[in-house]
């Protein structure tokens, strides 16, 4: 064959056979079912078990797979009754920002081996903190500054280590191997799993049941981070030897958007006299060495900050070391696209700067620049900024506010339909986009009984196609037992009230 | 505004746009500088210091401000005269894919999540092992399997968090905490710093300097691994009361693609007693438990075992746990695109499962599919292997093996003009698509003067912005001192042999 090449036409006959493509299947795709209807091993068998020898030039015969096979294994995330897990947003202007960057094909892991890489992304960051409400120094102006990740998993990964180097360059070297084997990580019951994941990548936490080294902390009535039991948690691992390192405070739980109070837990972790070494916490940026390191996790509520009026949900973060959200959940920016800012560059890029003679460079050499390889595991990385810069731009932020708004109101309304019908209750109060709710108990029913309820309902919703929610088990409360609830999350671009009054009418119908 | 929407005609408008945008950037791009002349701060202050509050509709403003801020803060890694780092290769048929996988934004943290979104990676996978001559073992149709990450990097963080428990699991779970202090890692002195990086972020080493747990084995004559000195060191260490955990093999060194002996040094694995809890390390399947694990690293080298008579240099690689290499550097597919396998797919998922209810489902529950999400360290992920599956479709096993032939033929048409210039010395064998070369010292010059010379020639080269090559310090051989090396990597989708006979004239000219 021909040796291969950047064809321009090449390009944009593909290009345009994509876009067709996909123009047809956000046309048609909210007819589809919501949920995937195929089997394990159903798309890997209809796919030939090995590579092709020779290359096709036709991609009719790529477009019949794309139907025949692919979409049929396709769960539709952007289907208008999609209510699952978390929003995915996309755009087509992030998607313009994804071509954009594929299309350059330059490596940002230098400053000097794409300049325009890390710059737009550094100012793009100080724009998306400014739009959030952060503080002054989170941001690159302020002295602190940001990075795209891909996740909210690898962000805690990032910020842990950070924490991790902060607690034990505080002590002699010689003594560091073995404080390291007495960290300790808090969250609540109702952080994500990432936090205990990064616990165990970064080798604080032998495995997933170590909760010697992740404490999970108890939470109150609407599920949110006790710092009463946080503080109780912290003496008794200092008075038992261990090492307070790192608090990630959730705002917004995965399973109910429980909000943690940054405030009062920043707070609790001033009062709670570190060991020798360590200071007591102290709000950025003095007395950081040896004291705690606070993450705050807002992967997806985070975005609802765009909005003044839900500022709310971070007050205290100035106390924070670090902050992460996705732009990509609910925030019209095609995944992945985790921000991770810090007050405290050094430390992030001190836990994971190594610079082998093949990468050194006069701007590196100078500190005049940013590395971003220096904030994160990956070396090489893709203009990822591109995406969020576009969005900002087609949007603006008051865009941004109209798309969280308009979620916040969805889900008002929802939350109206649910509370109207004495079949139903609403479990934990709502905090912006998410309705946690189910069938109430039966007078004598037992909690099991119940529970299966809801999960028959939610299984009979979700085998019909017409719609798609997800569901999690929030801790009794005050000695009442754990409940089964169905989470209705609302923020796919293309709901409308129609659709969330017509998920509710199928609920509804299909209730008993 | 209006309410955002995934609008078809605003799709087809921003995707034209950003595709016309990407051809002419093709068409100039060889016209360009190589290297971006922006200073640090020249991007940034070009950006608005505040994110815009009104969104903009008009893709005229965007397209000035790619061509006036981004386009000079590039480094053209797409320029046919791009000879540094290593490749990024991009093509027509991997931004299809991007675009296809933008489009439909769907997320495969899951099999449930979207069954496609696995199914088709297991299958590319399983493609592209065939393609390279893995045993059968790597593949899921072996026993095995294979995942995309983002990097090298973070498959090494992947490969070690297995090795790692599986030495641990290995000991009484109240004994693993203090064995984790103990563990050792083990690659060459011309290992990626990846593999530093991932003992740091794993927490098995302290900081970079963390040489007692991260061993760098001294290399031969050609830049190898030598396998006497990983046995004397693991020996060493045994005898100390440490714990051998992980050795990784590189297939191509970073610089100047050294190919460590991978059966020779699983050999010595296997010769070297591990300590009474973990037998001597044997080939998979059998005898895994407690043994050390053998990761090989060919991010950059091992795209060349598409072709059969380059499959020497991954020899051996039947006794390894795990192997990784980029398609996103020479194989035509755009970053991020890093290939990971494993005989041992279990080991890797031990390491990093956690199963919080919000993720439960019944085909989880089955352990009836794959859950990607247990395979890394991400829990979201986008439909990345669309663009591999695309890529082999498009070019088939033998368009690959055309591609890298050429990259390989090119350089050794470098590689005969060095050669052929007596000012100048190929400095270790070419192994592939990579020429090591540099200005021979003078009759009496000083080893720094000589390195001066070298990097005063380089510098002057991609200055001129007419080519772009890299460095790196390769060590002495045999009490020679270190020497300063100019890295000449072929395989930029556009480079010609014409590029490669302009680039070395404009060596030579430049060479006083």
């Amino acid at each position: 064959m021909d040796q291969p090449s950047l064809d321009r036409d090449e390009l944009r006959a593909g290009i345009d056979h994509a876009a067709a493509w996909v123009e047809a299947y956000w046309e048609k795709v909210a007819s589809l079912p919501v949920r995937s209807r195929v089997k394990p091993g159903d798309v890997l068998r209809a796919l030939p078990e090995h590579p092709p020898t020779t290359g096709e030039a036709d991609w009719g015969a790529i477009d019949r797979d794309l139907d025949a096979i692919v979409l049929p294994g396709l769960t539709h995330w952007q289907h208008p009754m999609f209510f699952a897990y978390f929003p995915s947003n996309i755009s087509p202007a992030a998607i313009m920002g994804d071509v954009l960057s594929a299309g350059m094909g330059v490596q940002g892991m230098l400053w000097a081996t794409s300049p325009a890489c890390t710059e737009v992304e550094m100012r793009v960051l100080d724009w998306m903190g400014e739009a959030l409400g952060l503080p002054q120094a989170f941001l690159f102006r302020g002295g602190g500054g940001g990075v795209i990740d891909g996740t909210a998993s690898e962000a805690a990964v990032g910020a842990l280590l950070a924490a991790k180097g902060r607690v034990l360059r505080a002590l002699p070297r010689e003594a560091r191997r073995e404080a390291a084997t007495r960290l300790v990580v808090y969250a609540s019951t109702q952080a994500h799993s990432s936090i205990q994941k990064a616990a165990m990548v970064a080798g604080i936490a032998l495995d997933a049941d170590d909760h010697d080294r992740v404490r999970l902390i108890e939470t109150d009535a609407v599920y949110a981070m006790r710092p009463d039991q946080l503080a109780e948690a912290m003496r008794a691992d200092l008075a038992a030897g261990l090492r307070p390192c790192f608090v990630c405070a959730s705002v917004g739980t995965t399973g109910s958007t429980a909000i943690d109070p940054v405030g009062e837990i920043a707070r609790v972790m001033r009062e709670v006299p570190n060991d020798g070494a360590s200071p007591t916490h102290q709000p950025p940026p003095s007395g950081r060495e040896g004291s705690v390191w606070l993450h705050v996790d807002a992967a997806h509520a985070g975005a609802a900050c765009v909005c003044p009026e839900f500022r709310r949900l971070i007050a205290g973060v100035e106390h924070a070391d670090s902050f992460t959200f996705n732009p990509h959940k609910w925030l019209l920016t095609n995944f992945d696209c985790n921000c991770l800012w810090t007050q405290s560059p050094r430390e992030l890029t001190d836990a994971m700067s190594i610079t082998p003679e093949y990468l050194r460079n006069a701007a590196t050499d100078a500190k005049a620049v940013v590395d971003y390889r220096d904030w994160h595991i990956p070396l090489g990385r893709r203009f990822r900024s591109l995406k969020l810069w576009l969005v900002m731009r087609r949007y603006g932020v008051e865009g941004l506010r109209t798309h969280v708004r308009e979620g916040v109101r969805l889900a008002e309304v929802f939350e109206g339909l649910v509370r109207g019908d004495a079949r139903f209750e609403v479990v934990t109060p709502r905090t912006v986009n998410l309705v946690c709710f189910r069938l109430v108990p039966r007078t004598g029913e037992l909690p099991e009984t119940t529970d299966a309820r809801n999960k028959t309902l939610m299984e009979s919703l979700n085998d019909s196609g017409a719609m798609y929610l997800s569901h999690t088990v929030l801790p009794g409360v005050g000695g009442t037992p754990a409940r089964y609830v169905l989470r209705m999350a609302i923020g796919a671009v293309q709901t409308r009230e129609a659709h969330v009054r017509e998920a509710w009418r199928l609920i509804a119908s299909r209730a008993g």
